[in-house]
């Protein structure tokens, strides 16, 4: 790109640029052409391209070119202004960045520049508003000694920033005199403050302020251009990965002003409301005022709307001004097709547009504009799938706390949020105590140091779950996420007291049965109950709309992983097309069952195990028939026993005991066991398939458990679709071992039965030698789902419950930006996955693959996933969602 | 292949097969044949081909095409004999098996056929010789009622063996009459013995021994093939790999006595010395004997050679058939250019040669024929690089036990052969000990329940090292494998007591400074110290002079693994060309080295880590000046600090409390800190370059050591060829980070040595994301190093600490057949090495890359590595010599 035209002129009679021409002249340059095409009216002005920032930082000044254009083009906003900058009727000036792509908090403004000494008492003639003039020219000289001087040029020899040094004397002068707000303020007050700035600026930067409007104007756009190499710039770039060539676009404009008193004003609107999607003119105005002093907070802006209550609305006071604006809102929102972000100036009670850009909005406000738009035939459903990103999906069905709360509350601490939502209960100490109180319907924060699997049931049961230790990946963050939990993970504050019935929290003491309540979006710990609302059930119309246009559209099919009956009933109302991922061990875990379950672990002969088993088979069976009978017609993939044994008998002294006791052996000898199933390193241990191999009877028991009930469900005239996984193959020899016991225990009952049934034997593909020999495990198995945690780990060669020791640095040193367990890390993993699609394929062609790790609910690892060729994707209920919406998107 | 003639006949004017038939005719018979065509005396018959056997099998039955051949041959040898096939001199016919490949133990030998009621006593009038007559009748009777009925048939309805029962009675027979040995035996016993047998073989049958000489030959024939199919033969052919569809030959020759009485005898030799490979006869005969009476036992055989000093040598004995031997002995290595295995029997001092075969030898006798053969100009050097395995080398580097002191002692028990080699000397059970009297130089065997890090001072002092825990993968097991020592692990009889002073082998106990001996090559413990002895140096020049020849043909550079400069000589003694892999963290483990380590571990601050760093430095310059010193001009790769830190922190209360008094913290501290170090999966968590990443200061720390050390070196005039490696890299990103770190450093030294040094900062290739991603670092990366112990562990996704549990279910289910420890998975891990070398040559197309993992030292790695085109293989000290041989072989 190299354009020849540096500088494009806007006014209500001249437009020079459009909306698509943001990467010359920004968002907002772009925009306000736009505007000024549309006849809407716009302050004169133009915009310098981001080629003219770019050639700036090269050759580290500004061209003669530029300087002559510059000219031409005050002249030109002379004669649309009928104002003279520098001369009678003094024609003032703001200067604005604009970047191509937003860079929130990057943006620089000055205003009011051509305040002089020459021109002071020429406004004020004109004007008649000393007050006013003054109150500008004290801005003027704020704000081009914050953004020139010291941002730029980094001239400051005082301590403390010049900007905060003359807050400091703002408030002081107030103080003094007395007064309550700006407005009140005199114009001696604000001619003596501006004396008082002048002198600082000289003490700080040794050189007096420019008194010469064109000298202002070119440090203000030099300043600009500056900026886009600050060091608050570069970082946010840097981090989400913004090109550093694109430069910035300068806008300068002709000043109007909302600070001539009465009939005068500024504000911000969204065009829909930005929180719930409600079709209603939703903003704030401030009377008396300019440029930021809307979001500035320092005076509570009043509503535009007068159904909002306020008898300062705009709609009331200025009630000429809000018609125009409501008429401009319609017109903008019809040409631009989104809901608009707009800033407003109102002088003398003519309306001025500043800016207008597509506003953000929240995950329920996103479903329905969305939604609504296409009702309105604004845009298509396709369009419609596009406007939503798909964790606002997430978002959209999350708890939140009562903003009132919120602001009548501090948090007490923080930690990691791993499990967005908000929750708020009774505290307990341990996953029992949360079992039972959670059962009878008491709302429950379950507080540990760190979770393990035995916790599950107790986490089960909370609505909250906080603890003191572990990273966003942690067991209990993963959990959480899994369920859609509210979850703060690493409190390091919080410190579980021995005895384990109460905690500290900084100074505060919780005690069990004390309410708290968290934040899991953000991590903050409120003490007390704090109310909490959710989205109202319009927007769950809207998302089931958007979802079911989404289901016209993707062609990627959405499992859940579910290991309960409840897990499939809310994954159904997701959703969900069958289960790619249905956890056998989180079975045992009941406490009943996990008795037995450990007797078969310290067997030491087969014999033993084989007795122990048949106490787990009518449970086994039981639970396998019940998902299957809710699943009906589904396809159910139901993975073999996976975890290592030890996982099972991390139990106390006393219930070692107990166990030794029920097995007729003496405590040392159960002890010894446990010692000697220990791993060093369990994630590499004996696990998955291995277990079968070495004790084929369990894989034997869960098939017979398995296809049991597939032979019951067909006699009772069901159609279960059962899908039994291998898990953790590395050779295509492992899978041939267990699928042979599989079809042993299938030809028995089918002769048993009279009768047969289909299912399908496949494996979960999460080494890396599974992908490197798909071909050859392709040849004997009938479906493949990837595991990408696993695989991730092996392919990195790290555990994810060991990262949190090096992932900050790592973080700090750049060298990861993504957390591959959350997003799949394409280069490595993704190229292994590749090649198991096109090893498989290429053995047997139509092999149905899919996803079942945590990725398969992440919408690039969702994109990247279709790219392969997957089938489908497997993740938690709450993702499917999010699922569907990604899987429409990929496809358009 | 289909041969349509069927039975090749050999005599010694008329011979039909050659040496190279064996696929046909087995190794057996086309041996024979090849000795007819030299003019062997060689009792004439007929092979009948290893494809009728194919079709016997296929059909179940002996064509009719076949019968009538062997009517056919029967009659050529009548002719060929001067003998008559059941009739007057009778010919007699023994029937032999004989594979294309040797399959020991699975050879079937039915002798003396032809005999029966009609032809005994014309037999006995033409010998005059009834007692020979009815020994050889009943040897008949029991190898066809063993072979033909028993094994083939399986029809044996006593439960006993048939072959145990005649034993049986023979051994009463012998008892009640008072005969010394078989010799003594009278005709009149050997009649009623034969009378004996055949009843029982009714008994047993339910039929009548077969009184045809034709009936016999037929299912002497019958047995044999079906003997391919037995599951003796079948297990074997699993196990060795070999195709089952070859089928065994048949070998029908013209029987000759060795038991007619003096002048007659029967033998085996080897045409050179099998143990030592020294040029002379060795060999056995046994006067008045036949078949296998010599290997039987029963009686003891006397030498060939008179120089061995039996007065029955059958030099002295029977002088002109000895003379005829050694005149064939010389003839038949000379034809077959190879060290021969013969068998001979000797009818009335007439000799018949019965079998000629390569002869087995150890690996020091395969060296020294090998070298001398090239001498005598049988062989080129090329063919005598060929004739050597690999690993025969290690073997004649190792020690063994005295074989008097083997046949006096039995073994007490005996564990899992881990390093081979033996080893005697006094018992110690602690690390510490076993350095203080080994470093006095007292022979020490260490005893422990397994070995960890800390135990490697103790381990190096110790000849052996034997533990009741643990496999071959086990850590006592690769670093005794590592230094070539003898080592034998998970003895299960092995107790250690409490207190750890004693333990118990079975009944034994086993106190300190008790003499123990272990064979390391056989797992064999016994008590006492017996005599070792070390192969002669001229086995070690014939050696020499082999690995000279191999690396004038190899192409592939051999480097070693080593940490000391001890561990430098040896290599260099064995023809390392560099160091392939130097482990700084086994320079910590050092007593007091170790306590400033682990106070390094233990800050809390990176202020307080460099400060204990800062008394480390001196050490590892030290070391790594004496390391490149002693390579000086060779490549030395130094791996930066590689394993979690918590392996350094496994220590007792005691110590830490020491330690926490010179941190001066609370224990409670150290012991929490202590804690926060474990990590749950240690292989994948945080080690490697992980470690450099988030403690950079390490990393300078080494590379300060190595710099200073090769800027010292060049002062000196030295020519240090550092190379510093980074660990673990799975990321382009992670290995920028310490290249920086690194370069860093050589910088200032540089600036304030006024000097620059050559070196180069490579990577460790070690996990699969970085092969995948090899492209993007070897963009960055000097050389590239293949960690195959990592990449195994984690391309398969389990840890060599944990395969124990489930390994021997996998050898049993035939899942693996070879150690992916041992030998690289070409499959798997193979091709992620392909990966990585293609990514890597693609963007930098002369990167060298080596390999330092244990399979750099196993012949067929080897061979594999140079496949895929790497530079070079380096491994442990000892292996260097099998790696200079393999990878020679490769080039032939």
């Amino acid at each position: 790109m190299n354009n020849k035209q540096k500088i494009y002129f806007f006014s209500e009679t001249e437009v020079e640029g459009n909306k698509n021409m943001s990467d010359l002249l920004g968002g907002k340059g772009a925009n306000i052409a736009e505007m000024c095409s549309l006849k809407i009216p716009v302050p004169p002005g133009f915009t310098i391209t981001t080629q003219e920032c770019v050639s700036f930082i090269k050759n580290k000044k500004i061209s003669p070119g530029l300087k002559r254009e510059i000219g031409n083009n005050i002249k030109k906003v002379e004669v649309a202004s009928g104002k003279s900058f520098g001369g009678e009727n003094p024609l003032l000036l703001s200067v604005r960045s604009g970047a191509p792509v937003s860079m929130p908090g990057m943006m620089e403004t000055i205003l009011n520049i051509g305040l002089t000494k020459k021109t002071i008492p020429l406004l004020i003639k004109k004007t008649k508003n000393e007050k006013f003039v003054y109150d500008s020219y004290r801005r003027l000289i704020m704000m081009y000694a914050d953004v020139v001087m010291e941002k730029a040029l980094k001239k400051n020899k005082t301590n403390l920033p010049i900007r905060d040094q003359m807050e400091k004397m703002l408030d002081k002068m107030k103080k003094k005199n007395k007064y309550k707000n700006d407005a009140s303020v005199s114009s001696e007050s604000w001619l003596d403050l501006s004396k008082k700035y002048l002198k600082l600026y000289e003490k700080c930067f040794g050189e007096n302020f420019p008194d010469n409007e064109l000298d202002q104007l070119d440090g203000a756009v030099r300043a600009v251009f500056s900026s886009w190499n600050g060091k608050r710039a570069k970082e946010y770039r840097a981090f989400e990965k913004i090109p550093s060539d694109m430069g910035t676009a300068v806008n300068v404009q002709t000043m109007v002003f909302g600070n001539m008193g009465v009939g005068c004003g500024t504000g911000v609107a969204f065009t829909r409301n930005p929180s719930s999607g409600e079709k209603s003119f939703y903003g704030e105005w401030l009377e008396d005022a300019q440029g930021e002093d809307v979001v500035a907070g320092l005076r509570t802006p009043s509503p535009i709307l007068e159904k909002d209550g306020s008898e300062k609305s705009l709609e009331r006071s200025i009630p000429k001004a809000f018609t125009k604006l409501n008429r401009i809102r319609t017109k903008l929102e019809k040409h631009f097709k989104d809901m608009q972000d707009i800033e407003f100036t109102i002088e003398n009670k003519k309306l001025w547009m500043l800016q207008t850009r597509t506003g953000k909005r929240t995950g329920v406000a996103s479903i329905k504009i969305a939604t609504d738009m296409v009702d309105e035939r604004l845009i298509s459903k396709k369009e419609a799938l596009l406007r939503v990103k798909p964790l606002q999906i997430y978002e959209s069905l999350l708890k939140n706390i009562v903003t009132e709360d919120l602001e009548k509350n501090s948090p007490v601490s923080f930690g990691l949020p791993a499990g967005p939502g908000a929750s708020s209960g009774s505290v307990v100490f341990s996953a029992e105590k949360a079992e039972a109180l959670g059962k009878k319907g008491k709302k429950i924060i379950l507080i540990r140091e760190e979770t393990s699997p035995e916790d599950i049931h107790g986490m089960h049961y909370s609505e909250g779950i906080l603890t003191s230790r572990g990273g966003l990946t942690s067991h209990a963050a993963l959990v959480a996420r899994g369920w859609g939990k509210s979850c703060v993970v690493g409190c390091q504050d919080l410190s579980i007291d021995k005895g384990g019935r109460s905690a500290t929290v900084g100074i505060h003491k919780i005690k069990e049965g004390d309410n708290i309540t968290l934040n899991g979006s953000s991590g903050e710990i409120y003490l007390g109950k704090l109310r909490l609302y959710q989205n109202p059930i319009e927007s769950a119309h809207s998302l089931n709309l958007l979802l079911g246009w989404a289901d016209d559209v993707r062609k990627l099919k959405i499992r859940t992983n579910a290991d309960t009956p409840e897990d499939c009933d809310r994954a159904l109302g997701f959703g969900a097309e069958g289960i790619g991922l249905c956890r056998t061990e989180h079975m045992f875990f009941d406490e009943k069952r996990v008795h037995d379950f450990r007797k078969m672990i310290l067997s030491n002969t087969t014999k033993e195990r084989v007795k122990h088993l048949q106490r787990l088979l009518p449970y086994q069976t039981r639970d396998f028939y019940n998902i299957l009978k809710k699943m009906d017609g589904k396809p159910v993939t139901v993975r073999l026993l996976d975890p290592p044994l030890h996982e099972f008998i991390n139990i106390h002294k006393r219930e070692l005991e107990v166990l030794a006791l029920d097995l007729g052996v003496s405590k040392n000898s159960v002890e010894e066991r446990v010692e000697a199933l220990k791993e060093s390193n369990p994630m590499l241990g004996h696990r998955g398939c291995r277990l079968g191999v070495s004790y084929p009877e369990i894989t034997a028991m869960q098939s017979k458990a398995l296809l049991g009930a597939c032979f019951k469900l067909k006699k009772e005239g069901y159609k279960p679709m059962l899908e039994i996984m291998v898990p953790l193959v590395s050779h295509f020899k492992e899978f041939l071992n267990q699928k042979n016991i599989i079809k042993g225990v299938y030809d028995e009952l089918r002769l048993k039965n009279k009768s047969s049934i289909n299912f399908k034997i496949g494996t979960m593909i999460e080494v890396p030698r599974a992908c490197l020999s798909s071909g050859q495990i392709a040849e004997h198995a009938e479906f493949f789902s990837f595991g990408t945690n696993d695989l991730t780990q092996t392919t990195f060669g790290f555990s994810r419950d060991d990262t949190g020791t090096f992932f900050p640095s790592y973080l700090e040193n750049k060298i990861i930006s993504v957390d591959p367990f959350e997003q799949i890390d394409e280069e490595g993993v993704g190229r292994l996955m590749e090649i198991a699609v096109q090893g498989a394929r290429s053995t047997q062609k139509n092999l149905s693959i899919g996803i079942c790790g945590e990725h398969g609910g992440e919408p690039k690892s969702i994109a990247f996933c279709k790219m392969l060729g997957l089938d489908y994707v497997s993740c938690s209920p709450y993702r499917v969602p999010i699922a569907r919406l990604a899987a429409a998107q990929v496809e358009i």
